[in-house]
């Protein structure tokens, strides 16, 4: 085996884009790690902030280092306190690396771990050849799932998150927002049963899709009074939940006042300033649930994200942006800010 | 029986006190109605709304009338299809007269029934000798409840609403507020089995009575850092449920950063303005929920507080006022503006 | 209009059959309730228990009546109290007729109403031309739901109701029981999103059709240790629920160590006698709950039913058994006995 | 420090007591372990089936061993990797020794771990001058609790984990048997707020007792009939939830007769054999649910439990039986088959 790799470098503490290298050694890995060879990865905003080198990147991480987490591969070595993943399988990886010791990893939550690392943020990534990672972190891909496929579980799965949240089975559901999250979590609520998926957006372009992946009924927001649709909708009643996938405040509040009294509002969108609500009139007097979701369940949200991934609601089509080489990175990151939506996935 | 009363009258359309007028018809009962002669009847702030003649009431007031809803009397009549009433039994009233035909009451939820009346602001209420209601709408008061601590079923009883929708046995509980309601709602904590009852308010007085309502620990959240201090006590992970009374945004938002991931907050107070949060970093990240309370459940709220006031931890003299006579509701109103804390009760 | 009808009648409290007459008046209906042209009616099992005059019939029953309350006909009059219904809407039944006063219709449960009356059994039903009931016991029919699938909302909602309860959304689910209302769990236990759906049966040519119908797994139960196979498939836990259809204990107790540590057995099938459980090993020990479900949630089941029956994996031609003309009730019955599987539908 | 102690020992597998040795090895702990200086230990059921070496313990057991886990003490020395425990620090023990690894480890539910160890059963126990136990199986112990109540943390334990099962905030709930953990249960359902709490057993010595530690009504079960006078108190309905503590096959279908359709029983007791139940009427019509509950949850019913002990309520010396020398351990299990009631507790 080779003992270098060509790999993404952000190479010092400050803004700028991130350098190829090509001779980067290959990670050597501890008992309880596995090795990867990288098969592709997608780019996150998050990527694209520590690129940008804002106050969140400033605060958790180091430079130099290799980014990318929303990554598949193969395990080609394992630790020797590895026994339940083996060299050959397939894996996709959980970016956040739980402590295994707090109340909340202990409690079932360790997607909410007080002392949570983070794969390609707070240490190496998959933007490269190879990439190292906890085997208790890695989540066994079926054969019938791609590659591209595969990349989806991290990045669309807070949107999986959000639908296990609302418990949509037989409910009529509002999901706002349909960028790749947003698509993503309509078709989730058909498969896990709602009654009726409203999808909302202030594009007609992305309703269409949103029609086309599962959404009975869609509104543009921006050209209707949705809070009323909703309720004419149903019977003057209100969707018995809603999910925020935009973190706009204009979009929280219609959600808000779309959702019936006693209904429940789930936060997956997160919003980039703080947000003014009436909780008077929206929560308070009609006894409103809000609550927000954080990444993914560990595994739950996974299996589900690949039921869902199997259905013929999902497509993968409208959820993908564009294909390029590691060293095509200047170009990705060109088009995503220019608005080309969908993820952008990078080859080694 | 005699045939006239005497009673407190808003008189008209506009801001203005209420008058006494001392020849009243009493009232006439429908079939599935009783006639209470009334005992006491607390002042709420609502009838100071409609004193003030604000928006709110605007919408749902119509002049003349007679207010006061918070009351106990004594049924001395029951229409013909009154089955489970009798003459002589004291009762207390639920101002929130539910249709029972909507989604919502036939779902269990008559307290946010859709098309909701209320007892003294959409119809005649109990500032008055003798007042009528829908038999269904009254409580029985067992003979160890007096009179005075009957009338705090209404306006306390959104407190232990709020701690019942909190869950709070076995659980570490922020009650933020302790006015009469707080002062309420921290002694149904202990009731009901929080493990820890944490009480904040901005005034050290009212921060003895909550320990002497049942609070282990009070913190006064003008001169310390409240979320930093409820996690130092919870061994740095926060509080189980945190309950607002307050309706101030500071306050809820402090209640926000006090609770746990995976925690929840009770809204009860209401307020008055729109309310600003820092959703993505208390809310979402940290998987949070956040519900609102309305009214009291019918009936298990009642049945709730009817063990908490028979409880050693429930102080009727801290959460009392003043007692006034019909004739001294100016009195009475100018106590409250002027700061007086605690229900103010008025006698016919 | 005409003012005679045909149907069968119950004549006289004691076995024996239904007698077809061609002059039954058509019933007068009162102002809370529609009359029904109807279009067809399925033979219950509980229609051959009145045939037999059992038990559970002599203390129910009274003779002469028509029989027969799993139902799909069209208003042709509407009482005058009836708003919400319309002449010409096509409708199913609820056979469980709530009073809308005790605690459980008040507490959103009226399937469970204690002074529940039966459709067909202790009133008049629709086994004839015509048939009366009131107004909010029926469920208006979607075009494209044919007739004789609306006839299945009633007897095989029990069905879906347990798959509500076993919560099965990402779970893996065990199916025991594999006749119609088996069958009609297994769709929708997909149409729900179950993760794993597994099947039993004693015979192979049902759990072929279960694989038709959405089961991933299927196992003879007859021909293998299922408990064990179960903890195979899942990894040493066991399902995380598991739902009887077949009342029969060793099911029962099948199913109940065939769920995981904490999981759910939900009860649809009646079993005939008492059952026998090791509660110490398989409920006790392993924390493991059970919950029982009888008939249908009044509308939320019928709604979810109704999306069940749209998707694909519902097949109407697995569970229907046979078409009969009301005089041909003596071969329907025959065939019942005789074993033939499915629903036997009778037109009028 | 001294290098030998004294201590109970069942020195072959099969039938026999315990024999007092004086010159056992002190332990020696591993690094995540601590060494307790033993206050007292209690002697449970489970010492007596081992005493007897019955089915259970032949499964279980490998002589010779120290029994004995129903203890408290004073860690004298901890391992190098022990962090959250130190020297001097009292402390009781949780007999259930997790693996940490399992699903139900991870998922808050440590206390039905699939690969559980048991301290005093499968290692050396607490009838001794020392004791070594894992750190993380430890509970401190507050100043204002005698070692004797210590002791009953993990043999009443289950009894307060099947109030938090049955939920009883509010409730009205029936507690089945008045022994020591029947009496623990019906002072915690004080403690956790019911609203009326029944109780019940054969003997009328035991209802007084149980009146004293918190029960509202009581009842004979021998001499009437429970669900019917339990529905006499209900206003027809029936208790919310029930307990069982006593294992016996009448006493549970009382209980589960006992309770309102959609009500619940948790089975606490362990029925010697299997249970014949009417699941028909009694779980399914009524869509009752039943559950049980094992041990104690980690560490959540232990402070339930601390806060019970702190109560009014609870009662110590109704729950404790006597108090011996270790060398007396003949005669105290002489009382225990005797029928002395209360907890035997055992001096080292």
């Amino acid at each position: 085996m080779k003992t270098t790799m060509r790999g993404l470098v952000k190479e010092s503490a400050g803004p700028g884009g991130f350098v190829l290298h090509t001779d980067l050694p290959i990670p050597e890995i501890g008992e309880d790690e596995v090795l990867l060879q990288v098969r592709c990865t997608a780019f996150c905003g998050t990527d694209l902030h520590i690129w940008e080198w804002d106050e969140w990147s400033r605060r958790r991480v180091k430079a130099p280092f290799i980014p990318g987490h929303e990554t598949v591969g193969v395990i080609v070595a394992a630790g020797e306190k590895v026994t339940d993943r083996r060299v050959g399988q397939r894996v996709s990886c959980e970016t956040h690396i739980p402590c295994g010791e707090c109340w909340f990893c202990k409690n079932g939550m360790p997607h909410i771990c007080k002392n949570v690392k983070l794969f390609g943020v707070t240490q190496d990534g998959a933007f490269a050849e190879y990439a190292k990672i906890r085997a208790d972190c890695t989540f066994p891909i079926d054969d019938d799932i791609s590659d591209e496929a595969a990349c989806m579980f991290e990045p669309m799965g807070a949107g999986v998150h959000g639908v296990e949240a609302a418990d949509v089975a037989g409910k009529t559901v509002l999901v706002s927002g349909c960028g790749p999250i947003g698509l993503t979590a309509v078709s989730a609520c058909r498969v896990f049963g709602a009654k009726t998926v409203i999808a909302c957006d202030l594009f007609d372009e992305k309703l269409a899709i949103a029609r086309e992946m599962g959404a009975d009924v869609t509104f543009n927001s921006g050209k209707c009074d949705l809070p009323e649709e909703v309720r004419k909708l149903t019977g003057g009643v209100g969707a018995d939940a809603a999910i925020d996938i935009t973190g706009a405040e204009k979009a929280i509040n219609n959600s808000l006042k779309s959702v019936r009294a006693a209904g429940r509002l789930v936060c997956v969108g997160l919003p980039s300033e703080k947000v003014t609500m009436d909780l008077t009139e929206d929560l308070i007097y009609r006894e409103v649930s809000m609550t927000g979701v954080s990444g993914r369940r560990i595994w739950g949200t996974w299996e589900s994200f690949a039921k869902v991934m199997k259905s013929p609601w999902y497509k993968l089509e409208h959820v993908l942006g564009g294909r390029f080489r590691l060293e095509e990175i200047d170009e990705a990151v060109r088009q995503i800010r220019s608005g080309v939506p969908g993820k952008m996935i990078l080859y080694p």
